[in-house]
Protein backbone atom coordinates (compact mmCIF):
# COMPACT_ATOMS: atom_id res chain seq x y z
CA UNK A 1 0.00 0.00 0.00
CA UNK A 2 1.38 3.50 -0.96
CA UNK A 3 1.77 6.43 1.37
CA UNK A 4 0.93 9.77 0.77
CA UNK A 5 3.61 11.87 -0.04
CA UNK A 6 5.37 13.86 2.54
CA UNK A 7 3.26 17.64 3.17
CA UNK A 8 6.36 19.20 1.78
CA UNK A 9 6.47 17.60 -1.80
CA UNK A 10 2.56 17.88 -1.91
CA UNK A 11 2.93 21.65 -1.27
CA UNK A 12 5.91 21.60 -3.62
CA UNK A 13 3.70 19.95 -6.34
CA UNK A 14 0.19 21.93 -5.36
CA UNK A 15 0.01 24.26 -2.96
CA UNK A 16 2.80 26.45 -2.68
CA UNK A 17 3.23 25.85 -6.51
CA UNK A 18 2.81 28.95 -8.07
CA UNK A 19 2.29 30.31 -11.98
CA UNK A 20 5.43 32.28 -12.77
CA UNK A 21 5.17 35.51 -14.91
CA UNK A 22 9.01 36.23 -14.87
CA UNK A 23 12.03 33.76 -14.38
CA UNK A 24 15.96 33.91 -13.04
CA UNK A 25 18.53 33.63 -15.82
CA UNK A 26 19.01 29.66 -14.62
CA UNK A 27 19.34 27.76 -17.83
CA UNK A 28 17.77 24.45 -18.47
CA UNK A 29 19.81 22.13 -20.17
CA UNK A 30 18.21 19.79 -23.08
CA UNK A 31 19.22 16.90 -20.91
CA UNK A 32 17.18 18.19 -18.08
CA UNK A 33 14.20 18.08 -21.08
CA UNK A 34 14.78 15.00 -21.53
CA UNK A 35 14.59 13.93 -17.94
CA UNK A 36 11.40 15.97 -18.10
CA UNK A 37 9.48 13.88 -21.01
CA UNK A 38 10.91 10.61 -19.24
CA UNK A 39 8.75 11.88 -16.72
CA UNK A 40 5.73 12.84 -18.09
CA UNK A 41 5.30 10.59 -20.24
CA UNK A 42 4.45 7.89 -18.11
CA UNK A 43 1.12 10.09 -17.11
CA UNK A 44 -1.96 8.05 -18.50
CA UNK A 45 -4.12 7.93 -21.81
CA UNK A 46 -6.69 6.74 -22.95
CA UNK A 47 -5.90 3.24 -24.93
CA UNK A 48 -1.93 4.91 -24.41
CA UNK A 49 -2.36 6.91 -27.52
CA UNK A 50 -0.02 9.67 -26.18
CA UNK A 51 -1.04 12.17 -28.96
CA UNK A 52 0.65 15.53 -27.20
CA UNK A 53 3.72 16.59 -29.01
CA UNK A 54 5.93 19.02 -27.40
CA UNK A 55 8.05 21.71 -29.28
CA UNK A 56 10.75 23.41 -26.74
CA UNK A 57 12.32 26.89 -27.46
CA UNK A 58 15.14 27.62 -26.15
CA UNK A 59 16.91 29.61 -28.25
CA UNK A 60 16.23 33.92 -29.70
CA UNK A 61 15.42 32.54 -32.87
CA UNK A 62 13.15 29.82 -32.01
CA UNK A 63 11.49 32.42 -29.28
CA UNK A 64 11.43 35.21 -32.07
CA UNK A 65 9.28 33.34 -34.37
CA UNK A 66 6.49 32.90 -31.21
CA UNK A 67 6.60 36.52 -29.77
CA UNK A 68 4.42 37.98 -32.18
CA UNK A 69 1.67 35.09 -31.81
CA UNK A 70 1.35 35.64 -28.19
CA UNK A 71 -1.05 38.01 -26.38
CA UNK A 72 0.76 41.57 -25.57
CA UNK A 73 0.23 40.43 -22.12
CA UNK A 74 1.49 36.84 -22.62
CA UNK A 75 4.72 37.86 -24.27
CA UNK A 76 6.08 40.27 -21.23
CA UNK A 77 5.50 36.80 -19.52
CA UNK A 78 7.60 34.65 -21.48
CA UNK A 79 10.28 36.93 -22.14
CA UNK A 80 12.78 35.45 -19.64
CA UNK A 81 11.87 31.78 -19.25
CA UNK A 82 14.64 29.71 -20.18
CA UNK A 83 12.51 27.65 -22.44
CA UNK A 84 9.05 28.51 -24.13
CA UNK A 85 7.54 25.02 -25.20
CA UNK A 86 4.24 24.67 -27.00
CA UNK A 87 2.33 21.94 -25.85
CA UNK A 88 0.82 20.51 -29.10
CA UNK A 89 -0.81 17.25 -30.40
CA UNK A 90 -0.70 15.23 -33.35
CA UNK A 91 -4.35 14.32 -35.12
CA UNK A 92 -2.76 11.46 -36.85
CA UNK A 93 -1.80 10.06 -33.42
CA UNK A 94 -3.20 6.76 -34.47
CA UNK A 95 -0.43 5.98 -36.72
CA UNK A 96 1.99 4.91 -33.57
CA UNK A 97 -1.04 2.61 -32.28
CA UNK A 98 1.15 -0.29 -33.39
CA UNK A 99 4.15 1.10 -31.26
CA UNK A 100 2.48 1.57 -28.03
CA UNK A 101 -0.45 -0.79 -27.70
CA UNK A 102 1.35 -3.75 -29.87
CA UNK A 103 -1.35 -5.96 -28.18
CA UNK A 104 -4.14 -4.51 -30.46
CA UNK A 105 -2.87 -2.36 -33.30
CA UNK A 106 -6.74 -2.82 -34.86
CA UNK A 107 -7.71 0.00 -31.95
CA UNK A 108 -6.65 2.34 -34.09
CA UNK A 109 -9.51 2.01 -36.28
CA UNK A 110 -11.23 3.45 -33.16
CA UNK A 111 -10.12 6.85 -34.41
CA UNK A 112 -10.90 6.47 -37.90
CA UNK A 113 -13.32 8.82 -37.57
CA UNK A 114 -11.47 12.52 -37.53
CA UNK A 115 -13.93 13.81 -34.72
CA UNK A 116 -13.68 11.19 -32.73
CA UNK A 117 -9.73 11.44 -33.17
CA UNK A 118 -9.67 15.02 -32.51
CA UNK A 119 -11.48 14.93 -29.51
CA UNK A 120 -9.20 11.65 -28.12
CA UNK A 121 -6.29 14.16 -29.01
CA UNK A 122 -7.29 16.93 -27.72
CA UNK A 123 -8.88 15.55 -24.21
CA UNK A 124 -5.40 13.46 -23.77
CA UNK A 125 -3.36 15.80 -25.16
CA UNK A 126 -4.42 18.54 -22.36
CA UNK A 127 -4.20 15.77 -19.96
CA UNK A 128 -0.38 15.18 -20.71
CA UNK A 129 -0.32 18.83 -20.94
CA UNK A 130 -0.55 18.78 -17.53
CA UNK A 131 1.64 15.87 -16.36
CA UNK A 132 4.50 18.77 -18.28
CA UNK A 133 3.41 21.05 -15.82
CA UNK A 134 3.52 18.53 -12.78
CA UNK A 135 6.39 16.83 -14.09
CA UNK A 136 8.34 20.04 -14.04
CA UNK A 137 7.67 21.31 -10.90
CA UNK A 138 8.71 17.62 -9.62
CA UNK A 139 12.21 18.47 -11.42
CA UNK A 140 12.39 21.72 -9.14
CA UNK A 141 11.17 23.73 -12.57
CA UNK A 142 8.24 26.29 -12.36
CA UNK A 143 5.97 26.78 -15.19
CA UNK A 144 3.76 29.66 -16.74
CA UNK A 145 1.17 28.15 -18.91
CA UNK A 146 -0.82 30.58 -20.81
CA UNK A 147 -3.83 30.22 -23.74
CA UNK A 148 -3.17 33.76 -24.94
CA UNK A 149 -2.29 33.35 -28.17
CA UNK A 150 -3.28 33.07 -32.17
CA UNK A 151 -3.63 29.47 -32.22
CA UNK A 152 -3.81 29.48 -36.30
CA UNK A 153 -0.96 31.62 -36.77
CA UNK A 154 1.31 29.31 -34.51
CA UNK A 155 -0.14 26.35 -36.46
CA UNK A 156 1.18 28.60 -39.83
CA UNK A 157 4.45 29.65 -38.18
CA UNK A 158 5.28 25.71 -36.73
CA UNK A 159 3.09 23.04 -38.19
CA UNK A 160 2.62 24.15 -41.52
CA UNK A 161 2.28 20.59 -43.42
CA UNK A 162 1.79 18.50 -40.51
CA UNK A 163 -0.36 16.82 -38.25
CA UNK A 164 0.23 18.52 -35.12
CA UNK A 165 -1.67 21.29 -33.64
CA UNK A 166 -1.32 23.60 -31.08
CA UNK A 167 -3.12 23.58 -27.57
CA UNK A 168 -1.33 25.78 -25.12
CA UNK A 169 2.03 27.48 -24.80
CA UNK A 170 3.70 26.88 -21.35
CA UNK A 171 6.71 29.02 -20.26
CA UNK A 172 9.29 26.37 -18.06
CA UNK A 173 12.34 27.43 -15.92
CA UNK A 174 13.38 28.89 -12.50
CA UNK A 175 10.78 31.49 -11.78
CA UNK A 176 11.05 34.26 -9.89
CA UNK A 177 8.64 36.26 -7.53
CA UNK A 178 8.48 39.03 -9.94
CA UNK A 179 4.98 40.36 -11.60
CA UNK A 180 3.83 37.41 -9.84
CA UNK A 181 -0.07 37.63 -9.08
CA UNK A 182 -1.42 36.98 -5.56
CA UNK A 183 -3.08 33.78 -5.01
CA UNK A 184 -6.29 33.52 -6.52
CA UNK A 185 -9.36 32.04 -4.81
CA UNK A 186 -10.83 28.59 -5.92
CA UNK A 187 -14.12 26.94 -5.83
CA UNK A 188 -15.10 25.53 -2.56
CA UNK A 189 -16.08 21.70 -2.17
CA UNK A 190 -19.61 21.99 -1.69
CA UNK A 191 -19.38 24.29 -5.51
CA UNK A 192 -17.28 21.89 -7.55
CA UNK A 193 -18.31 18.56 -6.25
CA UNK A 194 -21.03 15.80 -5.80
CA UNK A 195 -20.98 12.47 -3.43
CA UNK A 196 -23.43 10.35 -4.74
CA UNK B 1 15.12 27.87 -5.54
CA UNK B 2 13.52 24.29 -5.40
CA UNK B 3 14.82 21.04 -5.30
CA UNK B 4 14.00 17.94 -7.70
CA UNK B 5 11.64 15.51 -5.21
CA UNK B 6 13.48 12.63 -3.92
CA UNK B 7 13.32 9.87 -6.93
CA UNK B 8 10.93 7.55 -4.50
CA UNK B 9 8.27 10.45 -4.96
CA UNK B 10 9.01 10.83 -8.83
CA UNK B 11 8.43 7.37 -9.20
CA UNK B 12 5.32 7.09 -7.07
CA UNK B 13 3.97 10.04 -9.40
CA UNK B 14 4.85 9.07 -12.78
CA UNK B 15 7.78 6.11 -13.34
CA UNK B 16 5.98 3.24 -10.94
CA UNK B 17 2.49 4.20 -11.02
CA UNK B 18 -0.07 2.40 -12.84
CA UNK B 19 -3.90 2.18 -14.12
CA UNK B 20 -5.30 -0.18 -11.80
CA UNK B 21 -7.85 -2.39 -13.17
CA UNK B 22 -8.68 -3.50 -9.99
CA UNK B 23 -8.61 -2.34 -6.49
CA UNK B 24 -8.87 -3.66 -2.84
CA UNK B 25 -11.84 -3.35 -0.25
CA UNK B 26 -10.09 -0.51 1.50
CA UNK B 27 -12.54 2.69 2.17
CA UNK B 28 -11.97 5.98 0.77
CA UNK B 29 -13.74 8.77 3.28
CA UNK B 30 -15.36 11.43 2.58
CA UNK B 31 -12.41 13.58 4.24
CA UNK B 32 -10.17 12.36 1.72
CA UNK B 33 -12.02 13.14 -1.07
CA UNK B 34 -12.19 16.59 0.38
CA UNK B 35 -8.53 16.30 0.77
CA UNK B 36 -8.31 15.00 -2.66
CA UNK B 37 -9.96 18.51 -3.83
CA UNK B 38 -8.11 20.46 -1.66
CA UNK B 39 -4.76 19.43 -3.00
CA UNK B 40 -6.17 19.23 -7.02
CA UNK B 41 -7.87 22.65 -6.61
CA UNK B 42 -4.55 24.20 -7.18
CA UNK B 43 -3.40 23.11 -10.27
CA UNK B 44 -3.23 26.28 -12.71
CA UNK B 45 -6.20 26.99 -15.73
CA UNK B 46 -6.49 29.56 -18.30
CA UNK B 47 -7.76 32.85 -16.28
CA UNK B 48 -8.37 30.82 -13.32
CA UNK B 49 -11.45 29.32 -14.97
CA UNK B 50 -11.65 26.43 -13.04
CA UNK B 51 -14.22 24.78 -15.08
CA UNK B 52 -13.56 21.13 -14.15
CA UNK B 53 -16.37 18.97 -11.47
CA UNK B 54 -16.55 16.12 -10.08
CA UNK B 55 -18.83 13.52 -9.34
CA UNK B 56 -18.08 10.83 -6.96
CA UNK B 57 -20.09 8.05 -7.04
CA UNK B 58 -19.78 6.21 -3.61
CA UNK B 59 -23.24 3.99 -2.72
CA UNK B 60 -23.78 1.32 -4.36
CA UNK B 61 -27.04 2.86 -5.82
CA UNK B 62 -24.93 5.36 -7.66
CA UNK B 63 -23.08 3.13 -9.10
CA UNK B 64 -25.52 1.30 -10.76
CA UNK B 65 -26.24 4.60 -12.54
CA UNK B 66 -23.45 4.50 -14.20
CA UNK B 67 -22.75 0.71 -14.89
CA UNK B 68 -24.84 0.79 -17.98
CA UNK B 69 -23.67 3.13 -19.69
CA UNK B 70 -19.76 1.94 -19.50
CA UNK B 71 -18.12 -0.26 -21.85
CA UNK B 72 -18.25 -3.95 -21.04
CA UNK B 73 -14.63 -3.93 -20.50
CA UNK B 74 -14.23 -1.01 -18.54
CA UNK B 75 -17.41 -2.21 -16.48
CA UNK B 76 -15.47 -4.76 -15.31
CA UNK B 77 -12.41 -2.22 -14.29
CA UNK B 78 -14.98 -0.07 -11.92
CA UNK B 79 -16.46 -2.85 -10.16
CA UNK B 80 -14.81 -2.60 -6.72
CA UNK B 81 -12.79 0.57 -7.10
CA UNK B 82 -14.11 2.76 -3.43
CA UNK B 83 -15.09 5.25 -5.73
CA UNK B 84 -15.90 5.73 -9.35
CA UNK B 85 -15.41 9.32 -10.17
CA UNK B 86 -17.05 11.64 -13.09
CA UNK B 87 -14.72 14.02 -14.12
CA UNK B 88 -17.08 16.82 -15.47
CA UNK B 89 -16.70 20.39 -17.03
CA UNK B 90 -19.96 23.04 -16.39
CA UNK B 91 -20.31 25.15 -20.03
CA UNK B 92 -21.06 28.03 -17.84
CA UNK B 93 -18.21 28.20 -15.78
CA UNK B 94 -17.86 31.91 -16.67
CA UNK B 95 -20.61 32.35 -14.13
CA UNK B 96 -17.77 32.07 -11.25
CA UNK B 97 -15.56 34.61 -12.65
CA UNK B 98 -16.59 37.23 -10.30
CA UNK B 99 -15.14 34.63 -7.08
CA UNK B 100 -12.14 32.86 -8.99
CA UNK B 101 -10.81 36.41 -11.16
CA UNK B 102 -12.20 38.98 -8.50
CA UNK B 103 -9.34 41.63 -9.94
CA UNK B 104 -11.23 41.20 -13.26
CA UNK B 105 -14.51 39.80 -13.32
CA UNK B 106 -15.08 41.25 -16.86
CA UNK B 107 -12.72 38.61 -17.92
CA UNK B 108 -15.89 36.65 -18.21
CA UNK B 109 -17.12 38.53 -21.41
CA UNK B 110 -13.60 36.94 -23.15
CA UNK B 111 -15.82 33.26 -23.31
CA UNK B 112 -19.36 34.95 -24.22
CA UNK B 113 -18.89 32.49 -27.63
CA UNK B 114 -20.22 29.32 -26.74
CA UNK B 115 -17.65 27.71 -29.11
CA UNK B 116 -14.74 29.73 -26.89
CA UNK B 117 -16.43 28.55 -23.61
CA UNK B 118 -16.81 24.65 -24.99
CA UNK B 119 -13.38 24.66 -26.19
CA UNK B 120 -11.84 26.50 -22.60
CA UNK B 121 -13.82 24.51 -20.36
CA UNK B 122 -12.56 20.73 -21.92
CA UNK B 123 -9.02 21.88 -22.46
CA UNK B 124 -9.21 23.26 -18.84
CA UNK B 125 -11.49 20.66 -17.52
CA UNK B 126 -8.62 17.66 -19.00
CA UNK B 127 -6.08 19.73 -17.20
CA UNK B 128 -8.21 19.76 -13.76
CA UNK B 129 -8.47 15.89 -14.37
CA UNK B 130 -4.98 15.34 -14.67
CA UNK B 131 -4.25 16.92 -11.64
CA UNK B 132 -7.25 14.49 -9.97
CA UNK B 133 -5.04 11.60 -11.31
CA UNK B 134 -1.84 13.10 -9.70
CA UNK B 135 -3.25 14.37 -6.72
CA UNK B 136 -4.43 10.91 -5.69
CA UNK B 137 -1.47 9.52 -6.26
CA UNK B 138 0.59 12.50 -4.05
CA UNK B 139 -2.02 10.96 -1.47
CA UNK B 140 -1.21 7.25 -1.50
CA UNK B 141 -4.42 6.59 -4.20
CA UNK B 142 -4.24 4.76 -7.16
CA UNK B 143 -6.36 5.48 -10.61
CA UNK B 144 -8.31 3.97 -13.24
CA UNK B 145 -8.71 6.80 -15.63
CA UNK B 146 -11.48 5.61 -18.38
CA UNK B 147 -12.93 7.01 -21.39
CA UNK B 148 -14.94 4.15 -23.18
CA UNK B 149 -18.42 4.98 -21.75
CA UNK B 150 -21.91 6.57 -23.00
CA UNK B 151 -20.58 10.38 -22.83
CA UNK B 152 -24.19 11.85 -24.01
CA UNK B 153 -25.86 8.52 -21.74
CA UNK B 154 -23.84 10.23 -18.67
CA UNK B 155 -25.39 13.55 -19.73
CA UNK B 156 -28.51 12.62 -19.57
CA UNK B 157 -28.33 10.41 -16.29
CA UNK B 158 -26.48 12.82 -14.06
CA UNK B 159 -26.49 16.25 -15.70
CA UNK B 160 -29.71 16.75 -17.71
CA UNK B 161 -30.94 20.21 -16.91
CA UNK B 162 -27.73 21.82 -15.85
CA UNK B 163 -24.80 22.72 -18.02
CA UNK B 164 -22.26 19.99 -16.33
CA UNK B 165 -20.83 17.98 -19.23
CA UNK B 166 -19.00 14.48 -18.44
CA UNK B 167 -15.34 14.37 -19.84
CA UNK B 168 -13.90 11.05 -18.78
CA UNK B 169 -14.82 8.58 -15.52
CA UNK B 170 -11.80 7.75 -13.03
CA UNK B 171 -11.74 4.85 -10.53
CA UNK B 172 -10.02 5.80 -7.58
CA UNK B 173 -9.15 3.55 -4.81
CA UNK B 174 -6.39 1.42 -3.29
CA UNK B 175 -5.44 -0.56 -6.36
CA UNK B 176 -4.35 -4.49 -6.24
CA UNK B 177 -1.89 -6.15 -9.26
CA UNK B 178 -5.12 -8.00 -10.13
CA UNK B 179 -5.53 -7.79 -14.04
CA UNK B 180 -2.93 -4.91 -14.63
CA UNK B 181 -1.95 -4.67 -18.13
CA UNK B 182 1.95 -5.00 -19.04
CA UNK B 183 3.80 -1.87 -18.75
CA UNK B 184 3.05 -0.27 -22.27
CA UNK B 185 5.91 1.27 -24.42
CA UNK B 186 5.60 5.06 -24.78
CA UNK B 187 7.07 7.06 -27.48
CA UNK B 188 10.70 8.34 -27.81
CA UNK B 189 11.84 11.86 -27.32
CA UNK B 190 12.77 12.01 -30.75
CA UNK B 191 8.97 11.16 -32.18
CA UNK B 192 7.35 13.29 -29.02
CA UNK B 193 9.46 16.24 -28.49
CA UNK B 194 11.41 18.84 -31.20
CA UNK B 195 14.15 21.32 -29.43
CA UNK B 196 14.00 24.70 -31.69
Amino acid sequence: MTEPLARAAQDQLFRMARTRNAFSDKPVSDALLRELYDLLKWGPTSGNVCPARFVFLTTPQAKARLAPLMSRANRGKAIGAAVQAIVAYDLKFADKIPELFPHNPGSAAWFADPAVAEETAFRNGSLQGAYLILAARTLGLDCGPMSGFDRAGVDAEFFAGTTWRSNFLCNIGYGTDEAMFERLPRLAFEDACEVL
